[in-house]
């Protein structure tokens, strides 16, 4: 029985399946929705027994437990790490939701719930590849090693520690994540490069109290002048990052990654439109993708301090913070980045302040190789089940896993996401689209056939 | 009777009347009290009626009423614009008072209420040495113009236009008013040095809306760092305003002035200690006195823009914006000195974004001559009841009224006070001496008196 025939024939039961997994609360960051998360992790469990995974464990951590599941065909195949994550992000504010979030509803083509695109209907995805691969061949082309996790929307803050304590237990060739979208409906895409970050807070205090600015301006340094003076030297007037140093260790594209990103052809035009905007912060010529894929930047997400409700009150205030992140592609390194970072800020502030800086967090950026056979495996998958092959793009996020898969387990990692830009992760009305989803099961059985030749 | 007989004399009532003024709740900023504002009024207009002031008068504004009491004796002597305010700051937090802050109540030696120092004590000080005169000389020394508004903790608003209205009922030769500090209960002090205001908002407008910054970071302006390129560039490093032309105006202290200021002698090791502080935000010398009250200055009085809760969120805003305020001396034109500013911010604003200017609001400085017999008159009464000569001083802040009635009503401003800097104006537990309040009566009798044989 082709895919295509086991899809039809269970398109019903599939979808029953999907909506009893989505309609599990499995919100990660309210502890009121605990149970729902311990719940969920038990119906994975069940789930993967019951399609016939080997070994189906859920493993307990400082907060939400990880499902871990494993089938083991040959030491003469390859051994695939597939992760997902089981939990979701709030669904508030649910006036704004067409239908209810955690009930599964189709309408005109998609399927709206809340974690149907991020990430339960891709993890599904790959669990009715393997089902259909076991059902119909009584064995898998591949070893598989699975592990969902639920802390992916609170920062994974257990994943690394699993990873390392676990390490022996998660050997494998390559990893796949179906948790970023692909061009749009029709164009599918494989990322091979994430910026990395680092996140700092930069607090400046000057006199212990808020001061009258009549009674004080003019003798006392005001801590938002000294911060705007910091922020305002972090970039210079073409928008390139001036801490010393910064782009010592930025890994060049190679021609064939640079000819990648030149072939995406975004729209400049329609870009600034869509964004309301009249120019970029750069000179041109602008080339969008490299700049967000392929170069790290310099963001201040947040400034605060005196007054900042309506109408006017003069004081100087005592304290004045922002917050910083700053985007890294391989191969910064997020620890050296951030003493430069740090060591610069404090040679900006002005006198008569003091200058506390706290970094929030580290993460490593990646950089893929794009000529191995898995990526090949991935190309060629994609290209039979959605007509054209994938382009190769970066993402300008932070994807830590992926980070985490490298440097702990040192594995490259195949992101080969199904839903799209406009699939409204972490809004109202979160979808993803119907043949998009038995697409993407496709893919997955197609991805793992191929391997299992290869 | 010597006014320190008829004080004595008198102590009892007197203290009973004021307790009565003071329990009227008449905040001007919550319009709950709008029939307290009214009563406060009304009650004032019975106490200046029964002293055997000649003509008073509630006149309504378009919001809280002005009381309008007159005497006049001749052509021949001069007449005095008694200016004073008899609404206060509201009583929150209450549970930081340790008496009724509506119920006058003495603890060692001072009197506890709202509104005591500021303003509605000092203006009693006025009141009952124009009752010692009437009471015990029929008449007065000179010509009294009172004016006792009841919107000066909201700003004023419906003051100037007031002043334009009745210029002709309020001739005056010169101004008083007592509602600024003097240096400690033993050292009084006359003002002759008042700073103006330009206060602006600005508001930096990015992308249309807030954008993920690994997304966006790289290509789209940020509208904190465009703000903070604003600030920043402000001040130089020496904390001198840059705004082109902006110290052109700017009146230099005469050899005489400077030697008042420079005889004021501010412990700047115990400032700075006060402040939490280490250093000024000038290069030393600093002339703390001059700086504070001679010489111009800007703050940026608050910033908000991002996200500004705890922990991180990666986000470029759309929007940032800053309040800032302008500090001016004589001869700088508010009016003129927001052109400059907003020129010069516009000059400074970067690619790709869009850049608002509103001012909220602008006040005159002032710069009052010291040579002259209403000052004169001032000093040898302030030494007369304190035993000492004032000292002269500026002050940094701003007090419109003084600015309009130079520039309206074509008169300078004796500004003498009675009240200690640490008498917690506008906080909890505000407070006047006992003796400085009798002081304040008998200094303002001998001031009409001294004026009167002028």
């Amino acid at each position: 029985m082709t895919i295509k025939q086991y899809l039809t024939k269970n398109n019903d039961t599939i979808l029953l399946e999907l909506t009893d997994f989505l309609a599990i609360k499995s919100i990660s960051t309210n502890s009121t929705y605990n149970k729902d998360i311990q719940a969920c992790a038990n119906h994975l469990e069940i789930i993967l027994n019951r399609i016939g995974m080997q070994e189906t464990r859920v493993i307990q951590t400082n907060k939400h437990p990880i499902v871990y599941s494993t089938y083991h065909v040959s030491n003469h195949k390859p051994t695939v790490l597939i992760y997902g994550h089981y939990d979701v992000q709030p669904a508030d504010p649910l006036d704004l939701w067409h239908s209810d979030p955690f009930k599964a509803t189709i309408i005109d083509e998609y399927i709206y719930a809340r974690g149907v695109s991020d990430d339960k209907g891709q993890v599904y995805c790959h669990i009715k590849a393997i089902e259909y691969l076991l059902k119909t061949t009584g064995t898998l082309p591949v070893n598989i090693v699975m592990i969902i996790e639920g802390e992916e929307e609170i920062g994974s803050p257990n994943l690394a520690p699993f990873l390392k304590e676990y390490q022996e237990k998660l050997k494998a060739d390559v990893a796949v994540i179906s948790d970023t979208p692909i061009i749009n409906k029709d164009q599918p895409a494989l990322c091979f490069s994430l910026r990395g970050m680092v996140y700092a807070e930069i607090t400046v205090t000057g006199p212990n109290k808020d001061l009258h600015s009549g009674q004080y301006g003019g003798i006392v340094q005001n801590p938002i002048q000294a911060l705007a003076r910091i922020i305002a030297n972090l970039k210079d007037e073409n928008d390139r990052v001036m801490i010393p140093n910064f782009y010592d260790d930025v890994l060049s594209l190679s021609v064939k990654e640079q000819a990648y990103l030149d072939d995406i052809g975004i729209d400049q035009a329609s870009y600034l439109n869509d964004l309301g905007i009249s120019e970029f912060a750069k000179e041109p010529p602008v080339n969008i993708a490299k700049q967000i894929w392929a170069e790290p930047t310099l963001d201040c997400n947040g400034i605060v301090g005196g007054y900042t409700e309506k109408g006017a009150k003069t004081i100087i205030p005592s304290k004045a913070s922002a917050k910083v992140s700053m985007r890294l592609v391989a191969n910064q390194d997020p620890n050296d980045i951030a003493e430069k970072f740090k060591a610069y800020a404090a040679s900006l502030a002005p006198k008569g302040i003091t200058l506390e800086i706290d970094i929030h967090s580290l993460a490593q950026p990646a950089r893929m190789a794009i000529d191995t056979l898995y990526i090949k495996a991935a190309s060629e998958a994609f290209k039979q089940n959605f007509g054209v092959a994938p382009k190769f793009v970066g993402e300008g996020g932070t994807i830590p896993v992926v980070a985490d898969f490298k440097h702990i387990l040192g594995i490259d990692t195949v992101m080969m996401g199904f839903n799209c830009p406009d699939d409204c992760i972490h809004s109202p009305n979160e979808r993803l689209l119907l043949a998009n989803f038995f697409k993407g099961i496709q893919t997955s059985a197609r991805f793992l056939e191929l391997l299992g030749k290869s």
